[in-house]
C-alpha cells in the first residue's frame, strides 16, 4: 500500500555540528535499509531545499506509523502524509 | 529530469455528462500515451479525492509546460509543481 | 484499517430542490449501507455546519478511494483524509 | 456530549530525556484514567505524526476545559476542537 | 451552555431582491425569537462588514445545531464555532 | 464602544514558574479591576485552550489600546481584535 | 477616530457594463461626498490591482459599520477593518 | 511616491529591558526624524496590538530600502509593503 | 524602478472561445508593445501553469498602475506586487 | 533552464555579529562568483525586506539544488522555487 510522504528538515541552529552529523548519518543508513526491504520505494530531493518527495509501500497504516516515527530526524522534520492508490489511467501494474 | 506534479480536478456543476465523459476521455488516452512515452512516469490516485500525485520525466521545464498545458483537464484543474533531483541517501540510480 | 475522513458540503445555490433532495436521500441510503457494513464506523455532525467528521474501516487505500468516490455527495463536498493507526496509550482494542 | 479532539505534539528540542519521560509517562497514565472513565471515548494516532485524533465525552464544556488543561502535555500542543452531535444518517445510537 | 459563533453573509449576486428581502425577513424574525427565548444571548455586528458575532446559550451540541442549520442565512454563511466556558478570572456570574 | 479581543497565550517554556505565577497573578487583577470598571465586559475561556475571547466596552480605539498593552501577559500572546456595532436584528439594548 | 480599511474589488464576469458603470459612478459619487465631508480622510490605489487602502474618520464603530455597508460596491468587495490610534512617535497631532 | 509599511514587532523574550529600552529610545528618535523630512508621512498604531501603519513618501524603492532596513527594530519585525499611488476618486491632491 | 508582477490567469468556463481568442490577441499584442518600449522588461512563464513572473521597468507607481489596469486579461487575473531594489551582492549594474 | 528563486533571510537574534558578518561576507563572494559564471542571472532586493527575487539559469534541477544548498546562508533563510521557460508573448529570445 502506498503513501506519499513529504519531509522538511528544520535543525535547531544551536545543534553541534557533532550531533548534527550523528543524526544524519544515522537518518542515511536507516533510509537506505528501508529502501533496500522495498518499504521506501523512492526518495527524491526537492531541487532548492532541504526537503524530499518519498513514496513509502507498507503494509498499513500502522507500519506506516512506525517507520516513520522511527527516523532518526523525526522530531527535526514537518512531515504529511497522503495515501495513494492505483490510478484508473495509470499503465502502470505497480503503481498500485 | 523529474517533476512532481499535483492534479486536483474541480469540474464545474453545470458541464454536461456528455461534456465531461469526453473531456475524461481524451484525458485518459492522453496520460496512457505520455505514461508509454516515459513521460509521465508515475500517476496515482490520492485515495478520497479527485486527485492525482505523478512524476514527470522531461528534457526542461519547456516540454513540462507543452505537456501539462495540453492536459484536456488543464483549464479544470489547480496544479501545482516541485522540481526533483537525485537525493543523497537514494539507493535507486533512476530516483535521478 | 482506520481513516478520519472529514466532509462539507456545497451544495450549488441553483440546484433544484428535487435534484438536492434526491441526491440527499441517496447519500443517507448508501451512508446507512456501509455503515451496516462497518466500513464506515463513526459518523458524526460537525455542530454548526453542514460537515461530518468520520471513521472508515477498510481493507486498503484503494478501498477508502472506491467507497468515497461512490458517495452521491463526491462532486459538492470539500473532503480531508487522515490514515489512523493504534495509539500507544489507547486501552481499546478495536481503535486499532 | 462528543467533542473531537486534535493533539499534535511539540516538545522543546532542548527538553532533558529525563523530563520529557517523565512527562509522556504522566501523560500515558492520565489518558488511559480518562478513557477507563468513559471520558476519552476514543483515542488514535495519526500515522506518520507525533499527533492523536480523539473523541471526548463529556458533561460540558467546561468539563472538556478541565479535562484537556490538565493534560501533562498541554504546554506542548497545538489543540483543536469541534464539537459533536449525532449525525441524522447515523444508525449508531451511541454516536450521539 | 455558551458558543461563541460567527457567520459572514455571502449572498449570490444574482438572487432576486425579492428573494433575498424574504430570507433577510424570516432569518430577523428568526434571530429575534431566539434572543426573546434566551439561546442567541448576544448578537453584534462586525463593523464594516456583513457579518455577525454572537454567543449561543444552549443546552448541548445538538441544540446548537438544531438553532443554527434552522437559520433562513443557513446556506448562505460562513460559520465558525468556539465552545465557551467560564474564564477562572472572569467576575460575572453569568459569563458560565 | 465594543470590540472583540481574542487572546492566546503562549508563554516561553523556560519562563520560571516563579515569574509565570507573578505575571498570571497580575494579570488576573488586572482583568478583575477592567471588569469591575465596566470596560471589560465579558472574558471567557474557549474550551481546550490557553485563549479567551472578550468583549471590552471602550471610548475609543486608543483607550482600547491602552487597557490591552497593559496587559501583564501582553508580550506573551497572540491577539486579534474586531470592531463591534449594535446589530440591526438585536434585541439587546446593551449590545451597542 | 482612524480606521485604516482595505478594500478588494470583485465585480462579477457576468456583470453587464451598463450596470457596472452605473455602481462605479454611485461609488465614486458616494467616496467624494464622504472625503468633502472629512470622514474619508485618505483614498489611495494599490498599484496593480483593483483595489484601495483607506483612513476613515469617524464617531464610533456604528458610524464605520453606516458608512461601509451604504457603498454601492460594497456587494462586491473583500474588505478588512484595523481600529488605529495615535502612536506615541508620531509627530503629527492630527494622527490621532 | 507612497508606499502603506505595516510593522509588527517582535521582541526576543530573553532581550534584556536595557537592550530592549535602548532600541526602542532609537527607533524613535529615527522614526520623528524621518517623519519631520516628510519621508515618512503618517505613523499609526492598530489598536490592540504592537504593530503600525504607516505611509512613506519616497524617491523610489530603493530609498524606501535604505529608510525601512535601517529602522533599529528592523530585525525584529515582520513588514509588509504596498505600493500605493492615486486613486481616480480621490479628492485629495496630496494623496498622490 | 522595477517591480516584479506575477500574474495567474482564471478564465471564466463560460466565456465563449471567440471572446477569449480575442482578449488573449489583445493582451499578446499590449505585452509585445510594452516589451518593445522597455517598460516590461521581462516575462516568462510559470511551467506547469496558466501564469508568469514579469519585471516591469516604469517610473514611479502610478505607471505600474496604468500599465497593468489597462491589461486586457486585467479581470481574469490574480496579480501580486513586489517592488524591487538594486541588491548590494548584484554586479549587474542594470539590475537597480 | 531557468528559476525564479526567492529567499528570505532569517538569522538567529543570538548569532554574534562576528559570525554574521562572516557568513555574509562569504554568501556575498558565493553570489558574485555565480553571477560572473551567468549561473545567477538576476538578483534583487525585495524593498523594505531582508529577501531577495533572483533567477538562476543552471542545467537541470541537480545543479540548481547544488548550487542552492551550498549557499552559506542556506540553513537560515526560507527559499521557494519556481521553474520557468519561455512565454509565447516573450519578445525577448533570451528569456528562455
Amino acid at each position: 500500500m502506498l503513501f506519499k510522504v513529504e519531509m522538511k528538515v528544520n535543525l535547531p541552529h544551536d545543534m553541534s555540528p557533532e550531533v548534527a552529523a550523528d543524526i544524519k548519518a544515522r537518518e542515511k543508513a536507516y533510509a537506505q535499509e528501508l529502501q533496500t526491504q522495498g518499504k521506501w520505494r523512492h526518495l527524491w530531493r526537492v531541487a532548492g531545499s532541504y526537503a524530499n518527495v518519498s513514496i513509502f509501500d507498507v503494509a498499513d497504516n500502522a507500519e506506516l506509523q512506525d517507520l516513520i516515527s522511527a527516523l532518526p530526524l523525526f522530531p527535526y522534520m514537518d512531515i504529511t502524509v497522503a495515501p495513494l492508490c492505483r490510478h484508473p489511467s495509470s499503465i502502470h501494474q505497480d503503481d498500485r
